[in-house]
């Protein structure tokens, strides 16, 4: 049993076409014009190949195969970041709904769904349908979603969805199989080992924080380097030290300082004020607390440096996810079996599979990703590795459905 | 023969309340209602104690003690920066009129003038007054100004001045004995030497640079710290190094990065781009030469360090300008004769001084600036002091017109 490579590049390329844009990628943000026109799309094939097609209270739209017992999911999204790339989630959806179309007429003792969840990229909200499914979207994110009240009430109308009737789409966890989901790695851990496949064993957490140095202007000609307070200083000093202990004590986890402004911000005035962007991420919850701890100490001994006051706001905070370890191994299993070379590693970017691993075993596969490009464009895997990708998705699979 | 300081006092009080703001500071930019208006109150004042006034074709404004001989200038300017302090220029043009009115009645082989002169601050070109009187107002200058086209022209219009006409104030060397200039340090050096004069040797030179460094913007997750080519780590790491190597190396001299700027600029984003305004003063030539060539060393080595490309753009140049020897012996002697201690210092900003000194014997006398504090509504200077410059620019300017 094998997955039809060339009806699924098929199915790939009609999808690439909805939202597409001039560089090559796709824009559909979350409940928007095009990738309804997606999700649309999405359930016609499913219909016109004679699978069943539902779509739950959250918006969710999956395609189904019957048979009598719990359900194995399968599945990713079908929104892209604003003017993002074509296989960004796509490729997990189409690749479950051909895992469908292999799998049909053959009997087995669980159900399979493949499902593309709503706004998983966080335009609106962020893993709204994954969370809805689990049953852990918070009343208080819908309140103040990410992008926006207005921008969540107009797409969920455009959806024709109700945001009190989102939390109905929760299943019941006894009603479910497990979850697998193909996905492109979006960095360049797979391309750099030559390694077709990733086990996914981890989804890394996160925590942001925004930070300001306060020190004092001053006009840039009249006062010397020893009576300045530099603000831009200070914080130029702990983005060179952040860099340099996450390097040296953190191997394997990332911090990022994203954006920087100073105050007043011009040539001749030394910055009285500088507002710092830093977000870091690990796999383990115990280095993600001494993680932020060895950053924030370096941004108070830098302030201190600098004599400049520090002030420290956290912004956001996601918990790192264990994956399912039979999961893990069944991928690697159904790998192995089709002769591919596999590699255990984290996802450093957040997935459906983290709110869904919280009610059922989960799993993820990823495929190399050129040059380790995401979110743009120029985003591309080689399309052998796309079905490859998507023969493990169904060798784990029927592995996971016939334990 | 000295200066009445409690006439001077109310003088000063009266200058300030015009354009005065809630925040005890004077909004007066260059050619502005409140600036005019000022202008208007010198030459009244001036005229009402018996002084001819006159207004150049630059709108210089003039208060007149005639003779038969070369004329002495003592002056400084009426503008303000937008929102700035009450003592940056005024103290120095009601000084020079303070002299003029303590000097009537004795004769003098000089003729002296207290000059208030146009757009000192750069809100609309910068030194424009002084310039013209020297004959170096450039064209260009004037088609492209630092506050636009548009400022220059309503400004103009509204002082009555003909732009085809501004050049006619330029004086002849010949009708000039020298310059002398009252003015706020703007800087801490005279506060913390506990010294009430400063005699200013050199008017430091200043180039600027717009740096950007290009590097790879990645997913902030997904791309591990030895596979990022992190522009804002560049850009931070020449920030640190450029301090380091000023203080290190350039004793005397200033660096500053006033403003950085990166791309896109998000918390889970690496930064792809960072723009830098740099900006560098030295009162010497070679050293102000030596200094850019470490600091632009500086950039390329930290933009190679982190895999990036860099671009140097060219903003902004000004020569250091020396000041005479002689007028800066008649400061020191006639501060000394004072009982006032004084101290050999360089300028940091930039002042009239630097275009007169190119025609005439130039010099500048500073008194002390209450916390350096600068171009700020807070900006302070102790009465005493300003009391005590009034006397040496009086005396210095006995002694240049004597010799």
């Amino acid at each position: 049993m094998q997955i039809d490579g060339e009806r699924m590049r098929e199915d790939f390329d009609a999808l690439a076409a909805i939202g597409a844009t001039a560089a090559g990628g796709v824009d559909r943000p979350s409940l928007g014009e095009a990738h309804l026109a997606a999700r649309r799309w999405f359930l016609e094939r499913a219909a016109a190949a004679g699978l069943a097609t539902r779509v739950d209270a959250a918006g969710n739209h999956s395609a189904l195969l019957a048979a009598d017992g719990p359900t194995l999911l399968l599945g990713s999204h079908l929104d892209s970041v604003p003017n993002g790339g074509r296989y960004d989630g796509a490729l997990g959806v189409v690749a479950a709904l051909h895992v469908l179309l292999a799998v049909r007429g053959t009997e087995l003792p669980v159900a399979l769904e493949a499902i593309d969840f709503t706004d998983e990229e966080g335009t609106l909200v962020g893993l709204l349908g994954s969370e809805a499914l689990a049953g852990t979207l918070a009343r208080e994110t819908l309140r103040a979603p990410r992008g926006g009240r207005d921008a969540l009430l107009a797409g969920l109308a455009r959806a024709g969805l109700r945001e009190d009737e989102l939390a109905l789409a929760r299943r019941d966890p006894e009603s479910l199989a497990g979850y697998l989901e193909l996905h492109i790695e979006q960095g360049p851990v797979l391309e750099r080992a030559g390694v077709q496949i990733g086990v996914v064993t981890t989804i890394v957490g996160a925590r942001s924080y925004a930070l300001v140095f306060r020190g004092a202007a001053g006009h840039a000609g009249t006062t010397p380097m020893d009576a300045r307070r530099d603000a831009g200083l200070a914080a130029a000093a702990f983005v060179v030290a952040a860099n340099e202990l996450v390097v040296r004590d953190f191997p394997g986890c990332v911090a990022t300082i994203g954006d920087l402004h100073l105050e007043p911000g011009a040539y001749n005035v030394v910055p009285g004020s500088a507002r710092v962007a830093l977000e870091f991420r690990s796999g383990d919850g115990a280095e993600l607390e001494a993680l932020e701890t060895a950053l924030l100490d370096a941004a108070r001994r830098e302030a201190d440096a600098q004599r400049t006051e520090l002030e420290i706001a956290p912004v956001g905070r996601w918990k790192p996810t264990p994956l399912d370890a039979g999961v893990c191994d069944a991928i690697e299993n159904a790998a192995a079996a089709l002769g591919l070379e596999s590699l255990r590693l984290r996802s450093g970017a957040g997935h459906d599979a983290q709110a869904v691993a919280g009610v059922t075993p989960a799993g993820m596969i990823f495929v190399p990703s050129v040059a380790g490009l995401s979110h743009d464009p120029g985003e591309s895997t080689a399309w052998e590795d796309c079905v490859n990708g998507a023969n493990v998705l169904l060798g784990a699979a029927l592995r996971l459905a016939c334990r």
